[in-house]
């Protein structure tokens, strides 16, 4: 199981407030995906796009995934947000405390409502994923339960040279071991 | 003017009492610096040491480097725990209210206690630093205090793969715009 988000370098990935998601810094937080090639066809949002590195990560991580597991916060954002046919294209599992039937939508996404928790919602979400990996969509507190419970072998940050002060922070009191490497040197300019 | 720090991913810089700094973890976190042989001959710690491309950036931002500014609380960290000939090797000016003579130590540290504010200290380490830079030491409020007052050109962070969950955060707070740059592409196992 994984996850792969865009955090600010104060250590952000949204709002408090889910309304705000729109708002100008929180798009521009998440701007690098959207010029992808890949990201652009599997949103439906035209033609055309860039081919790089950024493309190329944006597609493996996308074809890895088998299953996605979701907290209801992120679900409830999108509900009404996502097109008819959404970018997931797996069953989704989502964590939530509301009973209610698996939601069909165009292009392979089924929403499936898990009441008896993350690791429930793991165990169904690998089976779904068949030989893929199952991905953690999101938010913040989804990502920090499977953390804390040791069920995440490996996650991808995207780290946007951006500073926001406030938010939802990804890794507010997580305190685990991460697997030993080097320091990744990291250079920020400030505009005159 | 500029700053590098060493940082936990999570954003942490230092623990929230200064007599943790040599706990375990806190002591990880800069354990990538210890390895390099500028550092180790520049704190006369023995002979040997790494010579690839994190010993260079030891060595270029000493070598850049014309003059300190540094905040009262890691002064009096560093006070009675640097050796008679501080690493510094710059005159270093220390943000305090307490008035001192100047403080002379071997090896071309000398400490400027500065009463009167971080733009004085800023000038001050100018005029000290000649055709150098002048680098903030820390800790993390005095930094903050000349991001928000616009007064830094650059900084780079040594990210650690490192979660803490408290501590100190470079950050807290600060909502200023960087230039304007690609995301970084992290990647983390977590032990098995």
């Amino acid at each position: 199981m994984f996850f792969s988000v865009t955090m600010s370098l104060d250590g952000f990935i949204a709002p408090e407030d889910p309304n705000e998601l729109m708002g100008k810094k929180w798009v521009e937080l998440q701007k690098w995906v959207f010029p992808q090639r890949y990201f652009r066809e599997r949103l439906g949002l035209g033609g055309g796009g860039e081919e790089g590195p950024d493309n190329d990560l944006v597609r493996d991580t996308f074809e890895r995934t088998g299953a996605n597991v979701m907290g209801k916060r992120m679900f409830d954002a999108g509900e009404h947000a996502w097109p008819e046919n959404p970018p997931f294209r797996t069953p989704v599992f989502v964590l939530t405390k509301e009973k209610r039937d698996p939601w069909e939508r165009l292009g392979g996404t089924t929403f499936h409502f898990v009441n008896d928790g993350i690791e429930s919602a793991l165990d169904q979400a690998r089976q779904a994923a068949g030989d893929r990996d199952v991905r953690i969509s999101g938010g913040a507190d989804t990502i920090r339960q499977y953390l804390n419970a040791g069920l995440v072998d490996e996650f991808s940050i995207a780290l946007s040279p951006m500073l926001f002060g406030q938010g939802i922070r990804l890794f507010d009191g997580v305190d685990i071991p991460l697997e030993a490497q080097r320091v990744t040197h990291l250079n920020y300019r400030l505009p005159r």
